[in-house]
């Protein structure tokens, strides 16, 4: 992107310290209400703007949706992206909870709005955790209130912390963007699937920045980066009731955001995002290893991510990546299956770099090296389907004994 | 179907022993020829007819199409259907080897024709093992000339043995139809996923029948069985490059197949492949349980098998079967993430009979009797979409840390 554009061209992009209040004009504050059982674990966190900023979502396609999700996008439907806060709660997702967890959450909107002193249409919510558990609202008010009394510069690692259910790590990223035109700052937190706990409803992201930029612009800077990162990853090919993914734009750097500049936002985007899905990924239940799937010379690019995906989600090659196994074989099976249609003749894998199968046949004397690369903690897996020029990659996780015994385990 | 077909109401179907000799009209020979390393092991078996017979064949849909697949499915088309027997190793699927290996499969069916007397697009060829490795022709050809001078009526079990790669037992069935109109024998034998070696390339079935059957009418009663049988099950949602699925009728019992005795072909067809079909889920790798996952008030059959497949696939809802926990939010997600569009709080989720999720809200007073039914080695889970009158089941089975062991393992 950086060839084509001349703005972009300009652009430099370096890490800062801090996640979601990392930019100028958030607040945010954490603290543990009792939705978690442990004494002390933070599981409610509010994030503030200071005015009114531009806000994007976007949400699971499943067809279970939770409450807080029907809520988030009803209210950004109706302030046609605009807003300030969103309040979030780890613990309980309040999914499957029927018209009770409706109105809770919008009772969460609504106490963030009483709080700030704005319409409960400019507050956003997300809930994640366990499926078909009501919220313990005699909790979740008080320690709504108590956080919007203590909103704060420089705690988003908190809110971080707050958003986790059994991640093994946080998740937060900040860049500076630096364009010819003024420099913004992007900030980011994000939690994935965690370990033990089963039935979590899983990927919560939350994306700010200080530049000013309009609330449909936004959106479609969210869609975009979202399509090569938090879109791109899968841990057990499993899309949860809960995931949500907001963006939110304070303005408070004077940066405006317009066509021109459009590219250096989406590379703050993308420079925040790409890390934090990642990171879910390396932190999936019982994963070792992380494996980027990429497939080269597709036709289209739907093609080349559909391949991708169906390998990223076979369980002969996720337990192959687990064992070390340079399993060529069942790459070209997954392919194959992958209802994509192209010639099996012409396709290539390479596993770490290493040749594996080329014209129909394969590179068994390769395989030795290929096993030592599959060793180590991320690996590439490769795959030219010879008949086109677009490519994806999907970036997964390996299959192993510990993600039975996480999930097989009965709910206590 | 019996109570609508006035032939079919008065046919009565009795299991009779032995598989695929069972019917008059076929011989079978198997032995060890030396495809696999243990001595003795069985991995040869040729099927013959005493004349020639009516032949059908269905395979797999993966692009990557083994050598043997490619030959059967040319030599089905040379002949209209018509052929006098099949010829199937174990060990090696004679899958992703290029040229070579597209003249080993002729090889193998000119070996067989040369010793029957009859050209060589007469006989069907498969093949079931490890990917990408070439046959040891040198002892696959003697092996044929030798299991050629061996037919034999009644060693139809040896021929089930030879085809085992490490499935945990045979699979065999046969069963007596006897019509108002005369009587026939329909005899099986199918493998399935094994344990322990990877890479295996799945799925073979053989049906034989002394009915006297045209081919098109016995390629189409293979389809329709398959559809609820064969094509019904899933151990862990991969298509292999192998995957066959033939039937023979020898015409010797004398009682032809017209439209009016179809229902009574295409019911012994069923009765011989739904205990193969779930014997193949039950000797899935790893599997310690076999689902059934009905999906009932679906729009159309093939939304039913779409949302079923999705839940009988789902890695989350197959550890929740292996761990005896009566999971309804994975099944509400996973059936929600299919694709298919329905209303869910219409929805109703049954497992083991036990009412657990209905009008968008569990009930989870019931959880502790599911679990109690999911510690069974089979059961059943049911899904009503509440929009339609169509419905379909698939079966699947549990993920364990075994499936996880067997595949992970590096091969050897």
């Amino acid at each position: 992107m950086a060839d084509v554009m001349p703005a972009a061209r300009q652009t430099s992009i370096t890490p800062v310290d801090g996640g979601i209040t990392a930019p100028t004009g958030f607040k945010s504050a954490a603290l543990h209400c009792g939705i978690k059982a442990k004494p002390g674990a933070l599981d409610l966190a509010v994030i503030a703007t200071d005015t009114f900023a531009s806000m994007a979502g976007i949400f699971t396609t499943n067809l279970a949706q939770a409450a807080p999700v029907l809520v988030s996008k009803q209210h950004l439907e109706a302030t046609h992206g605009v807003g300030c806060a969103i309040v979030v709660n780890s613990g309980c997702a309040n999914a499957c909870t029927g018209a009770e967890g409706l109105a809770n959450a919008k009772r969460m909107t609504e106490q963030v709005a009483d709080a700030l002193g704005c319409p409960p249409e400019h507050v956003l919510v997300a809930s994640t955790g366990v499926i078909g558990v009501g919220l313990p609202m005699e909790r979740v008010i008080p320690g709504i209130q108590q956080a919007c009394s203590a909103l704060a510069r420089g705690s988003g690692g908190e809110a971080a912390r707050a958003i986790m259910t059994t991640d093994p790590f946080p998740k937060e990223h900040s860049v500076r963007v630096t364009t010819s035109r003024g420099s913004f700052v992007v900030g980011a937190m994000a939690k994935g699937s965690g370990m033990i706990e089963p039935n979590m409803a899983t990927m919560l992201g939350f994306i700010t920045t200080d530049a000013q930029v309009p609330p449909a612009m936004l959106h479609r800077a969210l869609v975009e980066s979202a399509r090569d990162t938090f879109n791109a990853i899968t841990v057990d090919g499993e899309c949860s009731t809960n995931d949500s993914l907001f963006a939110m734009a304070s303005g408070s750097s004077g940066t405006a955001i317009d066509e021109e500049l459009y590219p250096a936002l989406l590379d703050g985007l993308l420079s925040v995002s790409e890390p934090l899905a990642l990171g879910i990924v390396r932190g999936g239940e019982g994963a070792t290893k992380v494996m980027a799937v990429s497939v080269y010379d597709a036709r289209t690019i739907d093609d080349a991510r559909q391949v991708a995906r169906t390998i990223a989600n076979s369980p002969l090659v996720k337990t192959a990546v687990h064992g070390a196994d340079p399993n060529w074989g069942r790459i070209v099976a997954a392919a194959g299956r992958s209802g994509v249609t192209f010639d099996m003749q012409k396709v290539t894998v390479r596993v770490g770099g290493i040749l594996l199968f080329e014209n129909g046949l394969p590179h068994d004397e390769s395989s030795p090296k290929a096993a030592e690369i599959l060793k180590r903690d991320t690996v590439d897996i490769e795959v030219s389907l010879g008949g086109g020029a677009a490519c994806a990659t999907i970036w997964g996780c390996d299959l192993s004994a510990e993600y039975v015994r996480i999930n097989g385990e009965y709910r206590t």
